[in-house]
């Protein structure tokens, strides 16, 4: 089968692989779409660490081709979605409440890292009954594809920050996950959601999800802009949803004391983060900073697939490009160099 | 000044009373609108006992008319809103966190219940600072009034119903507390929303504020219905928006294993509420059950008005009758037959 | 192999069985010591209903005999600890945080309930990696078999009562659940723990394992009791850990407004129970009822283990019998009739 | 009146003061004995900016002197013991939950900060009703002086630590905040207590107070020491009761995926701290960062002074030196620098 690999780090290309084979548990599945984040392209620029002809992708969906004796809950031919996160169910931290930990930090994190992703003719699923879901009638592929990682991820950033009904809520970028993280906001109960952002289709993205008001960090602090927005009070929740040292600098300084800094930004260079002392109220004012990896699982997926059947949110606006698998490489380019306005690019396997 | 009050059990009567005066942390309210409440119908019926002459109504907003020496928030001609319920926040419940239960079992519940409520051309209010918000130039006094009670009380059900992003809910009955839980649930991201009624206009309401599903208990078991609309699993949270032992006890097996059935309904009559034993897994389901009396307090209904403010829900849709305050009583008779298809009627007061 | 079974309903009996294969995730365990649960009693009585020739028991520790294919935590020879709840790890409810739950209600129940039991010359234990744990050097076999219910159950009874740092806690019925969730509210930092029990040597252990108090519901009424030794406040937090109507009853009745009851008793009779409506404050005094079934899993009993390692507890206290396996069922009988003031019976495997 | 006040940055002495008067929901207080602490010691350094003449002290118990006209729960003559932080209730964070950040960050923090400390012949408490408790007769004012600030912050720092019952804990620094925070940790069900310390005497109250283990950071990386009694797994939650950059950085360091950070240190200098990128998971390993200032009111106290009166802790171990108030510039000064290993000097008004 053909596979969409990192060569070694900086270095893509197609490749011949054979296809994988499932354990009594497993579910091999044949992708019909996918979508390309830019975390794949942080592993080909090496975030990660080398790698030798690894499958990359980890946002995808489509048809079950076999599975494991063991597997109770599907079979060929079902329709499918698949987190990106694939936890070990019964690991220490699945059973202390953090399954994106399984056996290590992040180390739910298989696919285009510890084995390869889902950019081929057919990947592999560890535990198919805990982390594969059955796409119901009336969501697309399309859609469905979203729960994977963007939907997951962004929503978790505000179910994470503890947001009050009627809160006030800053989401710093609003790239897909960001985007999805103000979305989110709106779906906890959010009074009002400022999005920071720069880019102007990312702007209007913002509004279209509900955003209440968009700060342009390039037309002066953002902080000071949240802080006029709240008559100075800071906001209940912030998200950080870019990974970078500024904005969860920002985050901090735009929350009150109380309140909740979410972090669903990978945070991919540098030795530290930096904690604003004052502004972190000397280690007393009671912000609190949380973290999450997007959460994965069957029943995760469930509910997802459940917000798009139901109308609750529409993530393919965000698709702004779409591709066939023959032409991935360019569109991982794309998405590298972030051109044309790229949001997110669909790829479709047939 | 003039008051609708409860002469005595069964007995009601526009009377002349004295205006009260504020003690130092008080103010003094001149209403401008408020709704009638099925509570106060309860209240004259015999449900806290007797009064004498007690001014009812607790769901008002107004202008202040004169504030005390220690109140440093407000000052006469603001327009402000109040909560049904005025915390003593000093008090050893409000300090862990259970405001609505100072000094005793609900407490914070003085309106019409051991001060004179709000139905008069003035009325009291305890500790303004701490209970008592400013309304936003963009929310109207009919729209505000709304947060003293029916969405405090109905978006606490869902906020305490523990309802998974994407998760399923009940709501029993859509009177408009019912409405309001059902609003909640949608704002607090439940992926599937079914509520219980038989009326036709709360139906088509319940519809309006957000329910996927409606179930009509004259058309068959209403946990039948819940249970084929989730393939047999019972719903993760449910909602007793009602006040009855049936009800409460549909809530409870409706729940699936783990779920959360919240209670905001009064249970104004019978010896004893009845839990389902088996349906409760015999004490070991992980079934919880949580009740909670309407939150009050400055902060909780500013951000109540700050969702009006953005245009998060429209409460007014339940205002289906209106009356100036010399017509109260024909209100009021309305609202305790429930005649007319009545769901919520607004009070001019001038 | 020998088994102790139940036979069909009130009839138990030592039978010849086959011993049982691992899957390729799961242990055989060769048991050392084992102990009678009163729950062991109320299955022979037809609680779950009949069975035929179902093994007993599901409380036990011992050697692994044989592991799994896919078992990589554990091999022959190891000595180690079950948890009476072996949850399937990879199931919705636990996915939910309800492993418990796994399925189907209670679910994570299948030591003689499902499946057959613990008390043979050999048991089979589904996933091996989720559900056992290595006992460590310094503890006893004797010790470590506490782990699998009494301490679990006992201790998640006060960990789920919210019990805050120096608070109230009463703990309705002193058998050896109780005993642990007297200890357990030590453990949470409770400020005054009151037990309620009659029979004397449970009354001493009470003390023993950390009651400030002891109520004799013989001397009047436990409720009033409580009351008095509270200033009439009521307490933060009421444990059933019986499984009765009238000690739930006076759970609710003895919780202040805001507290929590936490129920571990297994409520075996009866079709329903039965909330005192005015002391549940008209369902509205946020008095919170929340159920568990023993917190099982790998990471759970070694916790649990780590607890007698470092001495934190002494379950052996309880142990006020000891017999051979060739005498299980005069234990068996001695437990079904609380004869000679039994607390818990030891039985020895070798 | 005599009060013992920092005249300048770096500046103390006695001065003559006017007694305080209260209002009418205060109190004025007569001293018994009290206890300097460390950040008296920053204060006078100029931690919090330049004061002229503001009495110091924030951790004192006494005899209530009189009362505002609309106290209801004291009157002169109680024996009474007052909390470091004394919130307003009705504000809106104490609403929100977080008391300790009246109307601005740190914003209940009144006592030597924003008003006269309470080291004086007499001091004036705001809001008697919500931020003082009676004494009960079994505990002597020596021992309730430490629940102002020692009791209420050491153990927040492990109850915000989320420890599992059974769980792993570190604790960074073992002055009488870390001290307590250990204890704190036992009281709330940790498993295996590490403390981390280096001066001898305090290292041996680390054990006494519950300690299994004592780390010293002078002979080797903590750490290290950390990961090796933990298996390499890292500790469930970390508590950091110093308020330094190196030992946050520990904590965040030493934690698993999954656990938490508790900060209860002052972090008093440095523009800021640094969150180890790779060890915090690149923002994504769910480890927590939280942080408390000393919980106050009459409540949390009443509950501090249970744990007295059923002997729980005697944090009187830690008074190594005790002096009158004639004496206290040199309990100061000794404390300042730390001379003679002291911990806590206590200080007799009469
Ligand atoms: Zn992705
Ligand atoms: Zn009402
Ligand atoms: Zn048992
Ligand atoms: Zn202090």
């Amino acid at each position: 089968m053909e596979a969409f690999v990192m060569r070694s780090i900086g270095v893509t290309g197609i490749v011949e692989k054979e296809r994988p084979e499932p354990g009594p548990m497993d579910a091999i599945v044949r992708p019909t779409v996918g979508l390309i984040c830019t975390s794949d392209c942080h592993t080909v620029h090496g975030a990660i660490g080398d790698r030798e002809d690894l499958t990359l992708g980890h946002e995808a969906v489509g048809i079950v081709e076999e599975v494991g004796d063991h597997v109770e809950r599907f079979e060929p031919g079902d329709r499918v979605a698949v987190g990106a996160i694939t936890p070990d169910w019964n690991s220490t931290a699945a059973q202390d409440g953090h399954p994106s930990q399984s056996n290590q930090a992040l180390g739910g994190w298989k696919f285009a890292n510890v084995k390869d992703g889902a950019f081929a003719d057919y990947f592999h699923v560890n535990d198919a009954d805990g982390n594969v879901a059955h796409i119901p009638d009336g969501v697309s592929d399309h859609e469905a594809c979203y729960t994977a990682d963007m939907l997951s991820t962004g929503f978790a950033g505000a179910e994470n920050a503890d947001i009050p009904m009627g809160g006030t809520v800053a989401v710093f970028a609003q790239g897909p996950v960001g985007l999805m993280a103000t979305k989110g906001a709106r779906l906890q109960g959010a009074g009002e959601v400022i999005a920071v952002e720069t880019m102007e289709n990312r702007k209007e993205l913002a509004r279209e999800y509900g955003a209440d008001h968009v700060v342009d960090f390039q037309e002066g602090d953002p902080v000071e802009q949240i802080m006029d927005l709240t008559d100075g009070e800071g906001v209940d929740s912030a998200i950080e949803a870019l990974g970078a040292d500024e904005t969860l600098k920002d985050c901090i300084r735009a929350t009150k004391p109380g309140g909740t800094v979410s972090n669903v930004g990978y945070h991919g260079e540098g030795e530290f983060r930096h904690i604003p002392r004052e502004e972190w109220g000397v280690g007393m004012a009671e912000i609190s900073i949380v973290t999450d990896l997007c959460p994965g699982g069957s029943l995760r997926i469930r509910r997802l697939l459940r917000m798009l059947e139901q109308d609750r949110v529409d993530p393919t606006k965000m698709t702004t490009h779409e591709f066939d698998f023959d032409e991935i490489e360019t569109a991982f380019d794309m998405m590298d160099e972030k051109s044309d306005d790229i949001v997110k690019p669909l790829i479709h396997f047939e």
